[in-house]
């Protein structure tokens, strides 16, 4: 099996991913993101996608209520159906699921985020929460019957109630389920750079000793990042490649050896 | 079997349906509507829903690719995952799902409109359609396995783009499928009123030659839905019932006997 996992930024292709995976012979699912046309729908909705530092020096969205319905417009709205049309006009036969649906990614919400506010520590409570487990008997049952599932947020927590959470997190708890040969991450860079602004500073390959080594020495979002790549290789995959999403042939090239290879 | 057909406009108590939904023992799908959202919604993205009138007289919405986008946004969007998101917290394992998803319903998309523009009569050609059939396979599916599909447009065309469809249209397709026994309908009203502003005019009961008589005396979207209740029956629904969508128990009482009742 291979896990597809699609950037959300408004720079993927998404036509070009959806004909070469046509064109795939192994079993797939798709974890799609859509932060851009998010941000797009909620800041013409009038409530802009606010973000919020803990004291802890760490930045996150701020999903309130509004935050949610934006989610559900952007991500399991537009984002997920286009790109499910797009999967059937060339022969997919695709089936949108939003974590909610089915409680297809069960998780559990935080218990809230400690901000500084007015001199004071105050916690901030939203509707944001970590994936734990997959409902993976749904998956299953849309696989045995041909249907591939794409998916995407709100997941739903432990009291039935939509939660925001990260996509990197969702794949993880997917790949301890179904331990996939291949994870596939199309991303709006040509791969994992040493330097974001340099092309030519592509890592070609990282093997998994070299993983430790770098969570160990960074921090941050990059941090959670080199910890999430790990847990996906403990977790059986045999490679995990990471590779530019905007290219004509996204599949095939990061099939065919470009981008990075994590193995 | 019970098909709810749920309307879309801001007044019905989805959680109150939800609610009396739990409570039911028998198999039911669910047929949403998100006309009052997805108008608000395409307002303000600057691209507000637009009417056409066809040169004999009948108007409809004209579904263009931001319309269709709305739709996703609305429907597929915010209106199915909140009300998934509702069924969830009561114990009902939903999952929504679009006419696209799967192919769950494929129709055939409309040749076009004629419309008088700059004294000359156009064809128009938007992204509507008409439903002709169900992907029964993946509904009995979700259901023989315990899930509730919470259904709404778009629905999918033979070239497999995303249209927009009527939900009467969509709930005859269904029931020529699934043969329910019951056919609910929660609006915006008491029932079927022979005045619409008069509270008092509620028809408590319609039989099938009265809404063959029906349908030969009213024009327009009158005729439409005497026509598509009038095919309901035909397809071996028991009972129709027309019901009060706003109220605290809307399908209790519906059940219970208020409402217009077809049979």
């Amino acid at each position: 099996m291979i896990i597809v996992k699609i950037g959300g930024g408004k720079g993927i292709n998404l036509k070009g991913i959806v004909q070469d995976l046509a064109a795939i012979k192994d079993r797939f699912i798709i974890v799609h993101g859509a932060n851009a046309i998010r941000d797009a729908i909620a800041a013409k909705m009038g409530y802009p996608t606010q973000t919020v530092t803990s004291v802890s020096g760490y930045t996150s969205v701020l999903s309130d209520e509004n935050a949610i319905d934006a989610i559900m417009m952007g991500y399991a709205g537009v984002q997920n159906k286009r790109l499910v049309e797009l999967c059937q006009r060339h022969g997919i036969n695709a089936v949108g699921l939003s974590g909610i649906d089915g409680k297809l990614v069960q998780g559990a919400r935080n218990k809230g985020i400690r901000v500084r506010q007015n001199e004071k520590t105050i916690m901030m409570r939203d509707f944001s929460g970590k994936p734990k487990s997959i409902n993976q008997e749904l998956i299953t049952l849309l696989l045995d019957h041909g249907y591939i599932p794409v998916i995407c947020i709100p997941i739903i927590d432990e009291n039935n109630f939509a939660i925001n959470s990260e996509n990197d997190d969702i794949v993880n708890v997917l790949q301890e389920t179904f331990k996939a040969e291949t994870v596939l991450q199309l991303i709006e860079a040509p791969g994992f750079m040493e330097d974001i602004k340099d092309p030519a500073s592509l890592v070609k390959q990282i093997s998994r000793s070299e993983l430790e080594m770098r969570e160990a020495q960074v921090e941050g979002r990059m941090k959670r990042k080199m910890l999430a790549l790990r847990k996906l290789m403990e977790n059986g995959a045999s490679q995990v490649i990471i590779s530019d999403g905007r290219v004509e042939h996204p599949i095939q090239d990061a099939l065919g050896g470009k981008g990075t290879l994590i193995q």
